[in-house]
């Protein structure tokens, strides 16, 4: 196992890796920003390396610095969480060309689930079912409306390196296209530093599942079920849960064979996140997958009693996942509420600023991954996430009551800090969901 | 089920019953003092009363301002947490009689186990095995020679009216036997009003051993397996853990059995624990049974995903305990660390003050349940418990490295204000707890 592991990012998952490290008795790095420099996962770790100014270009993306951390401090492996430079391939080779150990699968395998097309056309060759839609990135305009003629409308123009719901426009009547693939490309561009799109069937209704996946360099690759991410506002995840009101026993085990093929066909290692949309004949299609540890994977953790981050170290380090899939049980329901620093009567404006006053829940089955202090600061340079509160209950009903206790619970409060805590209450009290039944569309329902 | 439940306590206990009831959607009455009137349990309660002032017999014990709390906010049940009026069969009789529901034994059980050396005699007829001793309270300090020369020294003294680890005298010598008996029994009289003692072999090295019970009125009842409470000082504890080192799967399913047959011998009801000492060669000894929730009660709730809390009022309220004993089962480990308002170097004197800065610690498989709140007081009338630190691990050495892990981030301090978070870093650090071999003389060995 390794000695020493700099955490190359920030916020809660900084923390969450740092925990983990601390428990399996390994020496922890982080870097940081100067206006992270009294954050949290700066105290809690061994060792801290300013790697320069605020916006991440020049800290938390800036290669060289982070890489020069790990060499100077003797680390011998990275982990890059999620954002910044999780997904990049180059970073992990430059890790590699130093020797030390990217927390993630190999270099080429990122490479090619980055680019989501390429994804699509692996995963389609996997035998993975994919919506209606290009494999190749499109040439023009063109091309895109005869595809989307062929097809029907809606569809979606997507990022070819996008991911993360970023990079994404609906496209509801032909006439819209033309325009829609000029700002699609140029919005990739701008995000991605990559132009290419392509195009799918732009399901509606749907539910967004995804399978966590887990794979050592053995050749053992296992998943732990799926969660439930349909709660979205602009295709950002804000209430997730473990297991699925949608998917029983047997579809659990199709969409998680599904996941285990697509990951093994890809030669994938480590941590990693099959992402489906399911129908409302519950028919799951491929969309992408994620080569790293999600913002939400506590709730597979609360159901499973897998400690992800700890098998993500143990895999990058050679060893064998310590459970097979027979042993994966799942276990009571989960849920997460992301606890964002917005404005949700304000468009959801983020509202940085100091905190002044702080008491999370606590008691039977609450979980908080924060990493908020009293008297800190939320810097404005950010994503507004300032902490995941996750519940445990024996089935969902228990859940959500302790989840509704919790948020109740909940103090945060600084000069102009606002919070979508009491947003998740009206949702939590929404009876489309608390019957389980909502899809992709339903916040946007909700507050249209 | 209960519409509203008022809870007859304060702390981290009473907070830790209004969350269960808010999450079974009862509405909770807060009662408190006129020092905790700023206090958690009051914010968190649908309803709070004040019942008088700080010193306990004027709130906490004061039997008709409860009462009366109760009747005005038409409560139809009780419940009195640990501590204060848990145990009082009168209280219990007089809820009754104003036609609420106390969420507890019945009185008369209540009444024969709040006697210990009553409750010796009934479980010696129930088949358990004691320790030799007497059954019967002792009549004269000649008697008390008598029966000590016939089992050998040490011996202990126990006050009839005890338990909780208070009202004991260890007794090595034949020559402090007189002494030891007239304390013991002024002890006893100022502790509880009632001067009766008896006694039994002082057993050493022993390990505290105890099960937890469940009890419905229709005959079911159920053991959740064992906590080790062997970390004490001055038979007051401090780290308690589930399951127990020492336990194995044979000794369980015996001294569980022990357990289940002594409750359903009183025709006890609800929640409970048996309380036995574990010898060198694995015998096991009743000592006491607490008829109430315990402090500890949470390690057990870790391992089983059982709410010990919500099964005392579906009890009470009637209904059947929602499993049975073939449902049960142990999964991984759990520890409870008390952080207590203490200095560990001024011999544990209690340090009560203003809470300036405080962050608990957060992340995956840690529960805190604590009453504490920033800029909030520790009232100097109370007991010192300030929070109960409390992890999981799939295992013992994952649940301590986690401990460990969780005890480094707690921030908690203010003017004058000492814990005990580094006073259980300490233990948790010495090879004897860490082997999972320590007895009830731990502390004691260790600090002297």
């Amino acid at each position: 196992m390794f000695r020493k592991v700099l955490v190359a990012n920030r916020g809660e998952i900084a923390v969450r890796i740092i925990r983990t490290c601390r428990e399996l008795g390994i020496a922890t790095v982080a870097v940081h920003s100067t206006a992270d420099a009294d954050a949290l996962h700066v105290a809690l770790a061994d060792e801290a390396v300013h790697i320069g100014p605020a916006p991440a270009k020049q800290s938390y993306l800036h290669i060289p610095n982070i890489v020069g951390a790990a060499v100077k401090t003797g680390a011998d492996a990275v982990h890059p969480g999620y954002g910044f430079l999780s997904e990049d391939p180059y970073f992990a080779e430059i890790c590699a060309a130093h020797g030390i150990t990217f927390v993630g699968p190999p270099p080429d395998v990122m490479e090619a689930l980055g680019d989501k097309s390429t994804a699509r056309q692996l995963m389609q060759k996997a035998g993975l079912p994919l919506l209606p839609g290009t494999i190749t990135p499109l040439t023009s305009a063109d091309e895109a409306l005869a595809v989307a003629d062929d097809i029907g409308y809606p569809v979606v123009l997507k990022a070819s390196a996008g991911g993360g719901g970023r990079g994404i426009t609906v496209v509801r009547r032909r006439e819209d296209m033309p325009h829609a693939y000029r700002t699609t490309r140029a919005d990739a561009q701008a995000l991605f530093s990559d132009p290419s799109v392509y195009l799918e069937r732009y399901l509606q209704p749907a539910r967004h599942i995804e399978v966590q996946i887990l794979c050592d360099s053995h050749g053992n690759a296992v998943h732990l079920g799926e969660r439930d991410c349909s709660v979205q506002r602009r295709n950002q995840k804000l209430i997730e849960e473990s297991p699925s009101t949608a998917v029983d026993d047997d579809l659990r085990e199709r969409i998680g064979a599904a996941a285990v093929e697509g990951a093994k066909a890809v030669g994938y290692r480590g941590a990693g996140t099959m992402e489906f949309l399911l129908d409302e004949d519950r028919n799951f299609w491929f969309m992408e997958c994620n080569a790293r540890i999600q913002v939400e994977h506590p709730v597979t953790e609360m159901v499973t009693s897998v400690d992800l981050v700890a098998e993500q170290l143990r895999v990058a380090a050679g060893e064998p996942l310590s459970f097979d899939q027979a042993s994966v049980r799942l276990r009571g329901h989960a849920v997460e509420c992301r606890i964002n620093a917005e404005d949700p009567d304000r468009a959801f404006a983020p509202t940085p600023g100091r905190v002044e006053h702080l008491l999370p829940p606590g008691g039977p089955g609450v979980r908080v991954d924060s990493h908020v202090v009293p008297g800190g600061s939320i810097p404005p340079y950010y994503d507004s996430l300032i902490a995941k509160l996750v519940v445990w209950g024996e089935d969902r009903d228990a859940a959500l009551a302790r989840m509704r206790r919790a948020l109740a619970e909940y103090r945060i409060s600084g000069p102009g800090l606002s919070t979508t805590v009491d947003f998740h209450r009206g949702v939590l009290d929404h009876p489309e969901f608390r019957l389980g039944g909502v899809t992709t569309d339903f916040l946007a329902r909700m507050s249209g």
